[in-house]
């Protein structure tokens, strides 16, 4: 046998390092590899398959909201980037630039898009003229660079995957429905298809988008506590439309700027999964998501008609879900391992004896809970199997955030509760600034958002002590 | 009316200037818009939309032949990019390059991809051990950068999107035949989906692939008879696998180079699409690949019932194809206009007098052939209807193509002949790539492929006159 593949390493015990549990699982379940340039990384085929999963649910769903998708150029000139503002401040640091061309040298630096607002901004200038034209509902699936200087897969890296939605609407309302939309469809991609439940919000001014009036995010918790952003949406306001002089003849023949959106979810998400659901085994999937949601492995295969079986027994699943089957000459402990670390959602064992009893064991990835079913109810079961094993994930993620969400009414407790059950804390916010810049200096936690679901857990701020406007979720984050 | 949008320019005739033809029908099918960097294009969501379609043909035929999708980094180090001499000097001329990250300078340059291999071979390097892992088979949808002097949408452009698929395999045999397999399904979607005929055959030395042992290609041809490259695959032989050290321990025991392929269709197809099936009233697009197969335009709208019969008439044709409803205010002749400038195959006509008789009227797009169909009758009709337009703008293509194609003998009869029927030559030749270089010179038509069909039109060679070693397809090209 060849080694080398087939030798499945055990992963470092998550209570031990997290992080470097992190990374053996992204390794060992060939997710990802890494670029030779720095920061960048190679998304293997299990990995994409995931992604891609991901995608065209995303996807079907912009486009059953009336999102068309586009391409724009990868390049935007350096001159152009800096019409809006607060917008270049935000992301000239981290741009990648290109200088030649050929051998030729530039007469105007171009920067490797780290995000395209200006893009489809100088293209709405021109293609919007009346109330007619809109809204104007884009999106496009891309790459995007941002220089990082510390990098993990899939949660920092130089270049990433995402898609971006940019959306131009006649009236605030509409842009700012448009924007809550956006972030109901990331809502429901995570809660649904991925398991992760979110909590929704606003972010502060410190932490919305750079141009952006406001920004509105998902934010899920991580095993070790940590929170990650998971998509945002944002509200531009007409920031960009007066920099970029976007107008369109209202109804009644009057100039008007456009209201616009943008909105965004990247390869970051997979982080979350990894993080949210796996175990020291290995990734778990959650079946609506997963590219194979059911691993045959035959035992004792070698024995006459097993593999016949096993394949008829494929054959007969595969309409009802993405069925495998492992008839590698590996032993079926290698496969056990192997399907394990890539956190397929249930595997079914089927040998001689099964085959004699007409049965097959159902084994759940997530539990580790076995069960003999008859095989003329194997689809059925395997169907409802499913969805419990997704709920199931479900229940567990929210369960973890909710013991691990706290309350702090002042420094001392947060300080206290941040160190003893890391995670969210929910804390009363005057509103300053200052305060949120004095909570990350102390703990390092930052302000997550503003949740919607508003509470009253104290009536002054938990930093300065004046009277508190709104609950505010902190946590430190990826 | 706002009447930028609504109002449909004029095409210039393809007989009087084809370049400005095919520039007008890009720009006001709103296919694409120009990008700010130079060579740049936006493409608009009916061209995307047309390239998504052609995608998922694609991604379906390789997903089918065992290929995985995977996503390798934007930048390529320039030391890693040298590793191939071949290679290198093949697509350092049209190389974009980065030289700052954020405010610092890098110690290296980087180069944006102008395509992958050497990343895909240091890959390959590292995780490929023993023939337990062969075949390998990736491939990846990606954007890549060559900076081109001229540039035209579609055609040629600083930066396009393409599949690029990169394979390994134990063999030269089993490279080989993977290289013609892929050749084989370009040809299929080409011939198939896009109703365009086309030539396959291998590149001459002088045009294959940098780095390449040798290139298959598939060349289709256009109204104004210039030939256009329209897909290739390269057997890579064990060139990359030597450069990188791409190595496996075979069933003796013993290390073994790789044998490789790579093969790539880009959005450069679009401008074939254009310019095969376009006339002077715009696009005219295959059913099986056209984003909506039939518009139907409701004739005097405002007339009670007519707006409801038309939607019953959407939903009773959703199934079978993919339909539209134009319900806008704008008069029937614009939409005529509109639906006819995006080569919609089928315009369905419906007005107070087609409810009375319980029919409607079929227009084709590519013949205007009108026909009356009983409304019980229209989903049968109307199906066989857009295989008939896929068939007939495959034939119609094919009797383009055999009508420009000529025989030469010697120079003065290839010179001629290109001049009074611009198109394919079909000429013998020695071999020599002077003979190759002298015709290029002295006609501007390049090679265009040793096609696999060989005849013998003549014993000598076109050029020089010595002994012929094979047919070859001559043409000028895009």
């Amino acid at each position: 046998m060849g080694k080398n593949k087939q030798f499945v390493e055990k992963v470092t015990a998550m209570e031990d390092d997290f992080a470097q549990w992190y990374t053996d699982v992204v390794k060992q379940a060939e997710l990802v590899d890494y670029g030779t340039v720095r920061g960048t990384m190679i998304i293997k085929p299990y990995g994409f398959a995931i992604w891609e999963n991901i995608r065209d649910e995303l996807d079907r769903k912009f486009k059953e909201t009336g999102h068309s998708n586009v391409y724009f150029p990868l390049f935007i000139p350096e001159s152009m980037l800096q019409k809006e503002k607060d917008h270049i401040e935000g992301f000239a640091p981290e741009v990648a630039w290109v200088t030649h061309g050929g051998e030729e040298e530039l007469a105007e630096r171009i920067c490797v898009r780290p995000t395209s607002e200006v893009l489809f901004g100088d293209y709405y200038a021109k293609n919007i003229h009346s109330y007619r034209d809109l809204p104007m509902l884009y999106n496009q699936w891309s790459n995007v660079v941002r220089w990082e200087k510390t990098t993990r897969p899939f949660l920092r890296t130089s270049e990433f995957l995402w898609q971006e939605g940019h959306t131009c609407h006649a009236t605030m309302e509409d842009a700012q429905e448009e924007t809550a939309r956006m972030l109901g469809i990331y809502t429901d991609v995570c809660e649904n298809y991925l398991a992760i439940p979110v909590i929704s919000g606003r972010k502060t001014e410190k932490e919305k988008f750079a141009g952006a009036d406001y920004t509105l995010t998902i934010e899920s918790l991580m095993h070790d506590g940590k929170a990650l952003q998971s998509g945002t949406s944002h509200y531009l306001g007409t920031g960009f439309a007066e920099a970029f002089d976007i107008r369109y003849l209202d109804k009644e023949g009057k100039q008007q700027p456009v209201h616009q959106t943008s909105w965004g979810l990247s390869t970051r998400i997979m982080g979350a999964l990894i993080m949210v659901h796996g175990d020291n085994r290995g990734l778990v999937i959650p079946p609506r998501i997963a590219p194979t949601q059911a691993m045959i492995v035959p035992i004792a295969q070698h024995k006459e008609g097993v593999l016949d079986k096993a394949y008829d027994l494929r054959d007969q699943l595969k309409n009802i879900a993405r069925v495998a089957i492992d008839a590698s000459d590996k032993t079926p402990g290698w496969k056990f391992n192997e399907s394990e670390m890539k956190g397929i959602p249930v595997r079914i064992e089927m040998g001689p004896k099964d085959i004699e009893k007409d049965q097959v064991v159902l084994v759940r990835r997530d539990t580790g809970e076995k069960e003999f079913v008859a095989l003329h109810e194997v689809e059925s079961r395997l169907s409802v199997l499913l969805e419990e094993i997704q709920q199931g994930l479900y229940d567990k993620a929210l369960a973890h955030r909710t013991e691990k969400t706290s309350v702090a009414t002042n420094m001392e407790e947060f300080k206290q509760t941040l160190e003893q059950t890391p995670g969210f804390i929910k804390a009363m916010w005057c509103g300053d600034t200052a305060c949120e810049e004095k909570i990350k200096e102390e703990t390092t936690a930052t302000s997550r958002c503003i949740p919607f679901e508003q509470e009253t857990v104290a009536d002054t701020c938990v930093c300065c002590g004046k009277e508190a406007k709104e609950l505010v979720y902190w946590a430190k984050a990826y």
